[in-house]
């Protein structure tokens, strides 16, 4: 081709390409990249967090008519207003009004994209110049993602282990400052299974208001506790201090691919709406992407129709498997287990390095995990703790069985020689 | 409550809620905020590009029993890869390959939330420091707001009216620079409802190779064309310039709720490979929302399945309302048309503000209109050309006739008296 530029004048944006490195996907897509092809046992996922390909964790059928019927109508081929669409709203802030002693109405829901979705919107309503966000350490990499990309300080406060994984209270004072914005609080817990009691949430939302911060609420896995500490939602507290809670029907209802979360304030004392948070998350929806909106017409039928036989089942799986996960972890020398899951759908294990003769920290376990017994697990760095894991038992049981007794094997394939 | 704090440490984002003033959305908003609630005669909707409301825009069944069947099969509510599924893209490129002398792969397509979250990606992935970028003018403003938040500078050059609203590409090469990235052309047009002919869009990719800039080719109404120029998609100049191709099937199979749209690399020369382009697409896809998997996973089907005749139908209907539109406007002497419409869904006109007594822009005129005829135009300060006025005709004809019948009414009653 004649007359060709000098040089071309666009090219790539660097901080762009490094962006999977900090997520669990990107961790994911690297331990499969290390699969050895040649092994030709199945390849036993325990780093997921969306069990929906398993036959026991299918969602109900209800979900799916709801989506037929919506779709089936033609009434929501059309957009949606930004917001979400309002029986939509309504029907989200009638099913969180049931844990609650004050009233949501459908104004303080806000419909999202998945929670991956509300995580971006709080950060960008609350990031200014100088600002900062607490977040809990092991965490959601999500949110490290966003704040970077909104120059959102991060400062991170401990979840302690040898206290069940209950946040440090006392480093949430000493972090904050006059700049700090919010803490971000994730009950049921991803990464560590634990679940949050009621006393420790208020004592949570004590602090928050003492420090004059906003909570965000991630309850991505609200409701899948099954240990006997009982979900509380943080909004409860709303009296206190003001909330924005997060959530999805991905989770619960196990549909992460239907992509359809909320971000809902709670704000009985018109804070938010005096310091202006509402109106501007109302502006980051007016130029951003929407869910689909036959998908959010089927909120209200889905959230209806879906029977408690559904969630106990769900419940019922999870407590088995978070209990032979919890055995079975016991029984591998090289790790250790501080706290049994009673939650969401991951535990977290300690690597005991020592252990093991020619690895060098969680990465390389993962790595060499991967390849040797095409067993898939996070590394702990992934989430923000190195040398420890994050082991999934949201899977069919034998399966999660097969994949520890080849962990097991794999230890003692690396252990040091005494 | 005992112990508040002083003040609360959060506050809203004043830039994010300035940000609806500047879409259609919010405009139409504005609009509808106007309306006399005592007139009971219905609302005319002229300003909006979703038709899928009135029943002769009702999409083909096709495409529903494609969803229904997969959100039915359960596979698909698992997340799917960042990039999305591979029959979805496969799919999309074979679609794209029908009027394409080099062949596009799968590799080469990215599932996107609709056309608008294509805009977002690539206004973040050419921003960098002093980069600026050639938008039309009259253009469609999700471009402004995306490369604000991007820090990327604008620059317009003209569609000129008087020439078919061409590109004015002597305008492009003066205002082009060493930080200049990419122009964008929106073909068939929106606002204007123009369709480039292919010898016009030769000269535009010419024009961008010299500069060495990319084209990003806007085809969000690919193939809604009905007039006597040929719809030309702009990859068929990948040879010469690379090209981004925005595309969704919003528009033409009238479903811009479902949220599916592409972005699409034309790179026969891999220049864009080469400049990183391709690796911050992926970045960028690695930690952005993606459109529901199982909308993903119908799209093969929604491709296959649809008749020719449900096209031809749509196109037909888009004729007569267009040449409906065309001769009505002729009738009202205070607007004009350049251009009939042939293609897209819009027709731009000029207020002639002289013969109107009490109205002293297009904003002013379309808030009137709404107030007291009930009826909706997006007034052309929207779309970056002031006292012009934006009428869609993607509507049932008896209602685009009664709607004209009141603009003309309207406009009577403001005649300046002489």
């Amino acid at each position: 081709m004649e007359n060709g530029p000098n040089k071309w004048g666009f090219q790539g944006k660097q901080e762009l390409n490094a962006a999977a490195a900090i997520t669990v996907r990107g961790f994911l897509n690297m331990l499969m990249g290390n699969i050895n092809k040649d092994d030709s046992r199945p390849i036993i996922p325990l780093g997921h967090g969306d069990p929906s390909h398993f036959p026991s964790f299918r969602t109900t059928p209800a979900a799916v008519d709801a989506i037929v019927d919506a779709v089936g109508s033609g009434k929501y081929n059309c957009y949606a207003p930004t917001v979400g669409i309002l029986p939509a709203r309504r029907a989200i802030a009638d099913y969180l009004n049931r844990d609650l002693p004050y009233k949501l109405l459908a104004d303080d829901v806000y419909l999202t994209i998945g929670c991956t979705q509300a995580i971006e919107i709080v950060s960008a309503v609350l990031s200014r110049p100088g600002a900062n966000i607490l977040l809990p350490r092991p965490g959601f990499p999500y949110y490290e993602a966003c704040a970077a990309s909104n120059h959102l300080e991060v400062r991170h406060f401990d979840l302690l282990p040898e206290k069940g994984w209950e946040v440090d209270l006392d480093a949430i004072e000493t972090l904050a400052d006059e700049n700090t914005v919010a803490m971000v609080i994730i009950n049921p817990g991803n990464p560590c299974g634990n679940v949050f009691g009621y006393d420790h949430l208020k004592k949570v939302a004590e602090t928050a208001r003492k420090l004059g911060i906003l909570v965000i609420a991630d309850e991505a896995y609200d409701n899948i506790a099954f240990g006997s500490t009982q979900y509380v939602p943080m909004r409860v507290f709303g009296p206190i201090v003001p909330v924005l809670t997060l959530g999805s029907i991905s989770k619960r209802w196990i549909v992460p691919g239907w992509r359809l979360g909320w971000l809902v304030t709670s704000d009985p004392n018109g804070i938010l709406r005096k310091s202006g948070v509402i109106d501007s998350i109302i502006g980051f929806l007016d130029i951003s992407a929407d869910p689909a909106t036959f998908i959010q017409a089927a909120v209200p039928q889905i959230i209806e129709n879906t029977k408690d036989d559904f969630f106990s089942k769900i419940i019922c799986i999870l407590r088995e498997t978070a209990d032979l996960c919890y055995n079975r972890i016991k029984e591998i020398p090289c790790i250790t287990c501080p706290k049994k899951p009673e939650g969401s759908m991951f535990v977290m294990v300690k690597l005991n390095l020592s252990m093991l003769d020619d690895i060098n920290d969680d990465m390389e376990f993962c790595l060499k995990l991967a390849k040797e017994e095409s067993v898939i697990i996070l590394p702990g760095i992934a989430v923000g703790l190195k040398n420890w894991l994050r082991i999934t038992f949201a899977i069919e049981s034998s399966s999660l069985e097969e994949g520890l007794a080849r962990v097991k094997a794999f230890c003692q394939r690396h252990a040091t020689k005494q």
